[in-house]
């Protein structure tokens, strides 16, 4: 069998079975971040995404914008965990006969970034490489009160997201702001039951929640922040890389968080596990829409 | 320019001038692993490798010795540091055509090296990419007055390597034991003042050392411990992968290891600065020798 037929998640579910872990592993594979024992207030979180030219950007992609989203998208980790970021390792993939003033740009993105959320570049790693290779480890630590995980949604909670969906395509995805800001006000003010990025679409990421909460849940087509540049409704359920925050949270404190801020769009309410994933749509009609979206395999 | 023009370190150089970190980083770029703020008794080390297809291996590789190494030369990093590993994340970039029974066979590789460390897999990403890419990044943890850096050898120090050198071209670098207990062992009743693993052949990495203590040294040919797999001592000289541990000690420290431990053999003695890197052949023959090795760029 190839893996191409067993899947990313298929994949990433028989990598999960074979891992055993020490008491010192709070949670390994299958959230956004690892959250390790770190001392008596904080945990350690640890993250790593890995961009690859022709996948995640191409050729003719501004340099500056590939290395700004390397750190980015690990970023949306630490975020997604409430955490705030503090150290990266960068490993860069390149061929010989890269401009050294490309690298300087591509360099340029990172640590831009890096300041302007105070993230220290520690150290990385050079290699050669066919297609341009970034591979970005990023450290956060988190009170261990404020710890928040795709685990917890309970049925009644209200979702909300950050910002505006379905936009990644033309563009967005390169310039997108990690919403450590937004995930830090949220879990001092408010306390988000469950949290995630939206990676790899609404659909397939607030399925993530449901299954760990083992849950439902119903989402409003007239109340989903479509952006404009999206094409339709399903570049915001289905499409990838919109790196907002997904989360929620009881009614009371929806309510009280709908009176306060606006940066925060609800958009359905999680319900009993029997209405898998529901769409309901601008006349009322219901429908089940399936929790999938952007897969690398 | 061409970065293969500006070189692997003048990359570095030129990289790590641009990067400020705060206080909490004891040290950046620029050693076997980034050394981090963690608690009153204890450092965090990080570190990463990068392994690519045609580079570090070939498609014709064992994938269960491709995944053995790409934890292994980060383990390296550490034991160089004195650290114990505690944590890793894997990062993999594969063609969607690959079998599913090859990515248990790397993975294998993988957490049978974790097991025999006791590294705990606690995270990592999967993406695609035409060339199998690996990204590694170990955490660990050493007590502050054991960490062991490049920096630090002093005039009269003698210098000590780990194992045989220049076997890695017939194999060894797929099959090579991190020597962290070896390290462990060294700081624990001895007090190394320099170390580093050897990645890029004994003539470069001894190099680190000397730069970073403003030092010189002589070697000698007939202590070098040649592998039998070596076919010449400039393998051991200026070829890549070893990864055996370099260290030096001062003269009383050295004689006390020598009459109590065979594992740990001298190699040399740090010079002024002046002698830069000599090496002194059988006949007693003297000549400096360049401070080169494997280089990606």
């Amino acid at each position: 069998m190839l893996i191409s037929k067993l899947g990313e998640f298929g994949l990433i579910e028989r990598l999960k079975k074979k891992i055993r872990v020490d008491s010192s592993v709070m949670k390994g594979i299958g959230d956004d971040c690892a959250v390790l024992e770190f001392d008596r207030k904080n945990y350690l979180l640890a993250t790593c995404d890995m961009l690859i030219e022709g996948v995640d950007f191409t050729h003719r992609t501004d340099p500056y914008l590939i290395g700004r989203k390397a750190l980015a998208v690990s970023l949306s980790d630490i975020a997604a965990c409430a955490g705030r970021a503090r150290y990266c390792l960068v490993s860069l993939g390149l061929a010989a006969n890269t401009p050294v003033s490309y690298v300087d740009r591509l360099t340029r993105g990172i640590l831009d970034l890096a300041k302007r959320f105070r993230v220290n570049v520690v150290g990385g790693d050079l290699s050669r490489a066919e297609q341009l290779t970034l591979d970005v480890s990023v450290l956060g630590l988190v009170e261990k009160n404020n710890l928040t995980l795709r685990r917890g949604a309970k049925k009644g909670d209200i979702i909300f997201v950050t910002g505006e969906l379905g936009g990644s395509i033309r563009g967005k995805h390169l310039k997108f702001t990690p919403r450590l800001k937004e995930a830090r006000f949220l879990v001092e003010h408010f306390k988000p039951q469950a949290m995630i990025d939206i990676s790899d679409g609404l659909a397939q990421d607030l399925g993530h929640i449901l299954k760990e909460g083992n849950s439902g849940a119903f989402i409003y087509e007239a109340l989903i922040p479509l952006s404009g540049d999206a094409r339709n409704l399903k570049d915001a359920l289905y499409g990838g890389e919109d790196f907002e925050l997904l989360f929620t949270l009881p009614l009371k404190s929806a309510k009280r968080l709908l009176r306060t801020d606006h940066r925060f769009k609800p958009i359905g309410e999680i319900t009993d596990k029997k209405h898998g994933l529901t769409l309901v749509n601008k006349a009322g009609r219901l429908s089940r829409i399936p929790m999938k979206g952007f897969r690398h395999f």
